[in-house]
């Protein structure tokens, strides 16, 4: 895809000084806890959440980009790489991308600590920044992130349907991480208040977008099965497209089936209809024009901005969150 | 306990001044959370930690304790509450303090995301004290319980029987937060670094007290059950009496039972008459001798310090961890 070179390039430099500090910190003398971040370090991520703050941060600093907002994004890239593995224990994942998880690799009891342990470093790494906003808006984060989920557990026992609580749910769960890199960058390149605000909210609707389209992979067919894999509603989670489809289609029957999933108690052909009568009633649809609409106010969001590379890699990074394929 | 007014008397001001940000601070919209927040408050923990930080920052700031004291116990309370959290989920607990744990009265999940909710605000009362030395210090701890909580995980099926690893373990896991508690205390009060460096010392060395007495404690005869519980021995965990026996007395059998629970293999029969040799080759005068040192090496830190109440309470404070029953 085109796109993650568009949006690695102008910021080539920066994430050669991210990973020498990551390389540098994450070491431990413990061999329990070496053997753990040894195998997180394999499953190589994308770094999107860094790039995200270090294209913020030199787009604001004038194609200059601090040491803070090195930490910054190292602590934000940290911070999301602990909430992963504690949801696997939580969600008892076995596999993260395509790899065991934490907990399945080693046990529960290694995931939740070294979950810990990943979350101080990364407050360690704040704490670096010596930026006393920078410092709250993580905090902050961390709490938003944990409520986030069990906002999400404590929901799939609410027989409520709404697009409300969904869009509460990924807000605080998914779009806090965004919005926090890109505030991150801007306040760490000593922005106006006004532009810091501008970047918050563009990383709030980038973030959107990216849950949105990451609850409508889970009604596409799956290249091993053939058909989707529903495992959102295995989990008893009812997201954008399934809300819409029945309140759109207030189906007697099809409700009975959303009341099963969230009671946990449906059964995987209930789940096969109730994901097929989403996508014959027009859910994914209407989750793609939220999406594109959110896409479309986050871009508003930039026009003002010369239109340099910088800007170019930030409509490229949210072409690249809506348009990424399975 | 006469200790315990002698502790608390100086600083009641301050200790209403902490349930007041207490209770207007720990409150959620989010019922699930709302609803783990009040069952862990049930309990009315003795808040140790938390009067350690006022007493010390009172002692250093000519007897006025600041709002950035007050918010750094806060944060030392909620730390220490959100990893007790998550060692009932790692140890598997049922029971913190003769009520359920979060695990057992909610569940796992709920119990991993509640304690990195506490964390997380424990991070925002960081925050708030604006004190970059105190971040630097709550974080580098944070990483510091995790770190100790892993290594004796990892040291459970480690056959080597070593003090040095033991008191390792216990600096790490229980020392590093008293030392945390007495150096914010003293940092909170603008303390020279001498002094600092001198209270942290005394709250490692009160914690290290803390941590002998309480594994002393799994070698008293249990009350419901008329002979000692053993827990620690149940958990693959041999400390510092059992470590003294075994060494004083290098028994073969005994050696094979150490070896057994080590490798959790121990029939409980085992585990009784383990603890039995190390009672019988003295290894609970033994640490009660080298807690005895620790005591004195923290009472000589305190004896340049003017003879007031504020010094007594401390005097009180290390006699209450030492001499309290079970």
């Amino acid at each position: 895809m085109e796109y993650v070179s568009l949006i690695k390039t102008p910021i080539e430099a920066e994430l050669s000084r991210f990973n020498a500090l990551f390389d540098s910190t994450l070491q431990s003398s413990n061999p329990l806890l070496a053997h753990v971040i040894a195998h997180i370090r394999q499953r190589n991520g994308k770094q999107m959440r860094p790039m995200l703050v270090l294209l913020v941060a030199k787009l604001c600093g004038q194609g200059q980009v601090s040491d803070t907002a090195l930490h910054a994004a190292f602590a934000l890239e940290l911070l999301h790489t602990a909430s992963l593995v504690h949801d696997d224990v939580v969600d008892e994942s076995a596999q993260r991308r395509g790899q065991l998880s934490v907990n399945a690799a080693f046990n529960n009891k290694v995931a939740v600590l070294s979950g810990d342990y990943l979350l101080s470093t990364a407050l360690v790494q704040v704490s670096l920044t010596r930026h006393l906003d920078i410092f709250k808006l993580i905090s902050v984060l961390g709490q938003e992130l944990a409520d986030g989920e069990l906002l999400q557990l404590a929901n799939v026992s609410n027989p409520t349907l709404s697009e409300e609580v969904y869009f509460d749910i990924i807000r605080k769960k998914t779009a806090s991480l965004f919005a926090a890199c890109t505030k991150a960058g801007a306040l760490a390149a000593g922005a106006s208040d006004e532009m810091v605000e501008k970047m918050r909210l563009f990383g709030e609707y980038l973030g959107l977008c990216f849950q949105i389209k990451d609850d409508i992979f889970d009604y596409a067919p799956n290249a091993a099965l053939g058909k989707p894999t529903g495992n959102d509603m295995r989990e008893g989670k009812l997201t954008l497209p399934a809300l819409y489809a029945l309140r759109h289609t207030p189906d007697e029957t099809a409700l009975q089936w959303a009341s099963r999933v969230k009671e946990g108690e449906a059964s995987s052909d209930e789940i096969d209809r109730l994901v097929t009568f989403t996508r014959e009633q027009g859910g994914i649809e209407y989750a793609i024009c939220r999406m594109e609409d959110l896409r479309r106010q986050a871009l508003t969001l930039l026009e003002p901005l010369p239109g340099d590379d910088l800007k170019q890699a930030l409509v490229a990074y949210l072409s690249y969150v809506v348009e990424r394929e399975l």
